[in-house]
């Protein structure tokens, strides 16, 4: 088997969660970690055996066949120009950058290097979400007509990062929108309501914790979609695709397979957050990006998909900032 | 045991699911049924044991101490009003009345008479609806910031009733919207998107089939409605209550509870239609307004409930209709 | 609707939860409620509107169409006897009698009367269990190969009913042991250890609070059965049949249809005792015992299919209690 | 991360089973494959890009940490004898040794030599199991009282390899006799009835399919286990352990987590067999060995524990064999 030499740039919790899938994968071998911050990139070249370092250009070495970006969204652009410009091979974190602009400077960037380059919507990876794609292109579920989407996230992240993340519906609500678009395509029109009511000391800054949305896809189909900041009870991500012939629902409700029957009834354990979630959809995107990269196939969700999606959460936030239903297409424009 | 003798008016497809249930309960006797369709009369009265009529009034007679009303919705105004003024009492299936003047005359009716009068929101009275309502009354749920809401029927009806139905929203949604304000309280804002999607047709008479919805509670909690005339896969009823400390999921997945497993995996079957989801609720809603009159209790849901329900149900249909994000007070006012 | 006057004979738990169930229904009507202690059979006829008595003749006065016999099981076999020669329709709980010779003498009561006769067995009217003897008949599973039963209860009984119940495998064992005969067929051998496990005393009155059997067929197929007289969780009662095509699984695993899901995890009601597993059954054995009267239909199962059941209970419970493997034939005899 | 260097000796289907688990592992490296075929050798050995061989003594080169046994069960004492006195680290596919003669040679051979050993029970290395013994171990069921154990494969091997397999509760049922070992303790007696169900050629040759026993274990508690070689549905795990304070249910339904609903009601796909059941669990327990034995821990489970499962295995498949209830200690001595 061929490993593949990578460069692990930022080490925050993203990056910690990604080595910690790496680590375990024989196909993929990080041999440098890079972060502004010389502890944070100690602590992960120390559990990977990979060398630390503060400066960006150390992971463009020619000991690198490929990077893994995980810093903080503001910084994508800029990093995976880099990285395109250095001609390695690249796997950045979701969203590929803060704004559309930056966005369509990222697709060209890649496009004009013609380096390879995946985006991390581990979403499309999952057993069950490529289960659901094969029916719905076998013709399972016959004409789609709606979908329903539920993301809720177990912990409030701190408030500086909310401050600059983009937004619940960027930074949150990017993966299920993005889900909308993999299983069922392009949505024409949003519109979105919400409030600060987990934590409502963050209404002084503009801050959502909870938002729903209705979605109008360009066929037709209607959906819905729920966005939490936190919940009591763990991580949540549900979706469910309505089509002519039947319905998908795709929900993972337990972990481990185990119920515990006692006088107050039935329990079970939840998964708590995106690592209990989709162990294997980290995994498996990780390899499909080794894998593909060595037979020369082209690698998925690439950049040009990737910045549709973040069109539509851009849409889906103004929508619930300003309380207007909007157009998709007039809100971001085209590529 | 004490039996109340009762007068069915309205002998149709939901008079008929409600003599199926009446006729095994000891405390309720349909003695008389009437309906402008003597075929139909006669064939519930055989069913039951009763006398058959065409005449309304004979629904007043003195054997009768209270009348079951499931006639077509835009009859009920004028059935309850004169039911009222024969001093019986009543039990109306939901809505109350076509429109929100019809109903306030409704409610005028008997609250003038002093009647006791019980509006046919089943799901109220179904086992998982009285569990979470106790629960989150006891607080279990801590403060309540969401919920989600799914009708879907299994076929549709025939179009000359949906001309006449009053809306997708109102005819069908008013049940899950009744829900919404029973578990979490009054909705200020409503948005609805939907679509023709089940059967193209209905568009050019400015039907829908499906319908998605936003809602924005006066409690700053907010919600979403999904509501389908037909699925290719049976009656779907959930309801999902969010709340601070936890979540409350109301799902009948399977009927009975047996499960088979073959080469193709598991397999288990699903309710069909209404009396195949909510037979206990059905029950329990007749054997509570039997239960209630003798005691001398009062009748819930009443009809100044029922309105608020139809006014956030016909908020919610305009939305639908024209596109707009539409405030629940400021559409129907008050009673 | 035509109703059934019946007369109750015995007022004690079972019949107790019988009259909580015929109550409410509208085909039947107790009208005399027979127990030697006058407070039962008093508290029993209030809430029933019927007439109270102690003595047993009362119950077959001519206002009495058909009995209902509760009463502890040594009794069984004399009070059929006597319902038999008036010449009453019975209804009598299981097991038909303590013994196999004293169920024999009810049997041939039975025959030379020529009354009708239904025996308690109420999994056979539980929705479940139908569609399962359904799918069965119609071929879905192909060759049978086995059977997994459990029944569990959620409280120990009184050690007085312990010690005249006839044992763990007759009195509580019977009823899965019936479904093993409704379901597969007649069992050719059995084999069963136990223990007092969760209450050591009994082990002192050679009675058994636990019980692990397994059970070969005629046609070959093999089955376990698990029997406990108590859980920590509830009442539990499983039924799996394993065929050439596939397998069916027959389990409640929760009251209502609603899971709440908190920091510990999902959490899920369940049944808690035989009233709330069993209400569509109990109901529907005496909808059935009333219909099939009135409709002159033979009543389901009757005592010679319920003698069996007892002969195969007799053979397990001996089994258990010599820890020989016992063939049924040759334990029990014939009829 | 340090990786381990292994032989991989046994190319066949349990070999290749192995060797896809491995070859993804970062932490495990097979630098050699030997089989007495060359071709099996050649066909997993390109796989993991290690060295294939015929000859036994290559997987004892210096290159070589560890070895994994995969050869039939009739040929592990002799190969772990082998392996032991080479002084190279030792995982052995279960059952240790096709005799109890031959595993006490096993155990004295690797207690002798002081090599670390570790036996292929995957099960103890599935989160749900582990997850049951640190609940019953932190008391949470209270005093055990039974266990329930499934085993079901979905296909019969071939003839010739059910006729060398050690019988059927030896060769599958072992592994529900260790889950048993392992989460309530030693079992005492033992009582089996089968028969040749699923394919009644089997019979002429003495063999069994289809098997359910009973348990009676050293603290009285019970049990029943219920072995089949062949379902129409699928693979089939699954293990119930009953306590004074609740119960442990372990099973997996479904795979991966969705469902699909339409007219027949709900669908899911179910595990087909032992590599979609326990992934999780052949990683886990080769990431263990590996871990383990770099760290200098002990190995679990360990020969000494391997030899009493196969004990209580052969007392299982003797009662299975001659109807007789079997003490297991009697039958089968102790180390």
């Amino acid at each position: 088997m061929k490993t593949l030499n990578m460069a692990m740039i930022g080490a925050g919790r993203m990056g910690l969660a990604h080595a910690r899938v790496l680590s375990g994968l024989a196909e993929c071998r990080v041999v440098r970690v890079v972060d502004t911050l010389a502890q944070n990139a100690e602590r992960v070249a120390v559990e990977l055996g990979a060398k630390a370092s503060t400066h960006l250009e150390d992971a463009f070495q020619p000991d690198v066949d490929a990077v893994i970006i995980t810093t903080p969204t503001p910084t994508h652009a800029e990093v995976v120009e880099a990285a395109a410009r250095a001609g390695k091979a690249i796997f950045v974190e979701k969203p590929i950058a803060e704004s559309l602009e930056a966005g369509r400077r990222v697709v060209a960037a890649v496009e004009r290097t013609g380096v390879p380059c995946q985006v991390g919507f581990q979403r499309r990876y999952d057993p069950a979400y490529v289960r659901a794609k094969e029916m719905i292109e076998r013709g399972e579920l016959g004409r789609l007509e709606g979908i329903r989407l539920v993301g809720r996230d177990p912990y409030l992240p701190k408030l500086d990062f909310l401050k600059t993340s983009g937004g619940l519906l960027v930074d949150m609500g990017i993966h299920d929108l993005d889900s909308a678009r993999f299983l069922v395509g392009e949505v024409a029109e949003v519109y979105a309501v919400g409030g600060a009511l987990a934590e409502p000391e963050l209404k002084q800054y503009g801050l959502f914790d909870t938002a729903v949305a209705t979605l109008r896809f360009e066929s037709g189909a209607v959906g819905t979609l729920e966005v939490a900041l936190r919940t009591a009870y763990g991580y949540d991500i549900r979706c469910e695709v309505l089509g002519e012939k039947g319905r998908i629902h795709i929900e993972r409700d337990r972990r481990p397979d185990l119920t515990f029957y006692d006088e107050r009834g039935g329990n079970f354990d939840r998964p708590r957050n995106f690592e209990q979630r989709f162990p294997e959809a980290y995994a498996a995107e990780m390899v499909a990006f080794a894998r593909n990269l060595h037979a020369g196939k082209p690698l998925e969700p690439g950049v040009r998909d990737a910045w549709y999606s973040l069109r539509l959460a851009k849409a889906a936030q103004h929508a619930l900032e300003t309380g207007q239903v909007v157009g998709v297409k007039e809100f971001g424009g085209e590529l």
